[in-house]
């Protein structure tokens, strides 16, 4: 059996979740809970990063972060299904991961910069400066012909929209109206979306 | 041509430049310095995040991060060079470039404490945080079989120490040996590492 070390609430975790339903590899898959705050979690050892997700091979070997192990369960699963082969089309759609993971990176910095710091010690530039990626980031994907294909990008970009729905009470869905008919969309089609939802 | 977009320091960017030499592709690409930290610079047109390096192609799609961008130039050079295609080296391969990405990313957070923090202000468990992983993605690091093929891996490895000693005075040398023979031996065969050495 392969071992996932994830959370719940992790967007990039969830990614991974996603493309093992989507691929059929959910029977070969452990999750063990991990905590990335608690010193003590063997995470630590399995990923010196601390970060989830990360996934143990059989061997021992641990793969992170989510985009080698998206990579990694589309071998497992035959190549091809949720990254294109095609030059033309892998690495705008690599980029388009890249692209909804970057601003899950700058919606966490947010989070982190409440959770590490109190409210007289955080960076009001700071946090201008993620939220303005956040933004950006947000009207690039909304202009983004996005056609309905499971894939990474996809799946990067409702765990990336879920993750916003989450922390910040889903303020992105007033300006971004395509999005939110793409996220319905993957919704109403990929049920593992709904199964790997944190109830809160 | 392709373009470029970096900064001399960006251990990112330099993986790009130290892949696309190794690769013979550097005829290929023009590089256009840009300015992660300035509102006017068109980089937040052409990469969302704002984040350096983003490589534009012919036809205007724009690729990034380096992961992305370092994939396709293997692929520009007829794939499987500076990425193995077998998977059971390839997981393995690529997991250790987020390692070493992921180190050069807490270093880059805690250079960001200083830049946009007054001392003041600066969280000192964050900043342990952001420590602790860079002191255990070093040890876990230093136990690798390094064997001194030039991949993304020991691209991002070298990219990454050299950051190291660009920011933090090559504290880690003292206590990795290992880590030092391999950057040392990287940089004697591989002559894009000096080229693309920052000079203060």
């Amino acid at each position: 059996m392969l071992v996932l070390r994830s959370s719940p609430a992790s967007p990039f975790g969830r990614k991974v979740k996603i493309a093992a339903h989507h691929l059929g590899l959910t029977d070969r898959i452990d999750i063990v809970a991990a905590d990335t705050s608690d010193p003590t979690d063997v995470l630590r050892q399995q990923n010196p990063l601390g970060k989830i997700p990360a996934l143990i091979l059989e061997d021992g070997t641990v793969l992170y972060d989510s985009r080698v192990i998206l990579e990694y369960l589309d071998h497992l699963a035959g190549s091809g299904k949720i990254i294109p082969n095609e030059a033309e089309k892998r690495y705008p759609t690599l980029a388009i991961q890249a692209l909804a993971d970057g601003i899950a990176d700058a919606a966490l910095l947010l989070v982190y910069e409440g959770r590490w710091r109190d409210e007289a010690l955080q960076s009001a530039t700071w946090k201008t400066h993620q939220q303005e990626k956040i933004q950006r980031g947000l009207a690039a994907a909304e202009a983004l012909p996005l056609d309905g294909t499971v894939d990474v990008s996809s799946i990067a970009l409702v765990c990336m929209l879920g993750y916003l729905d989450l922390r910040f009470a889903g303020k992105w869905r007033a300006d971004h109206p395509r999005l939110v008919a793409f996220l319905d969309d993957f919704a109403a089609r990929v049920p593992s979306f709904e199964l790997t939802r944190v109830k809160i």
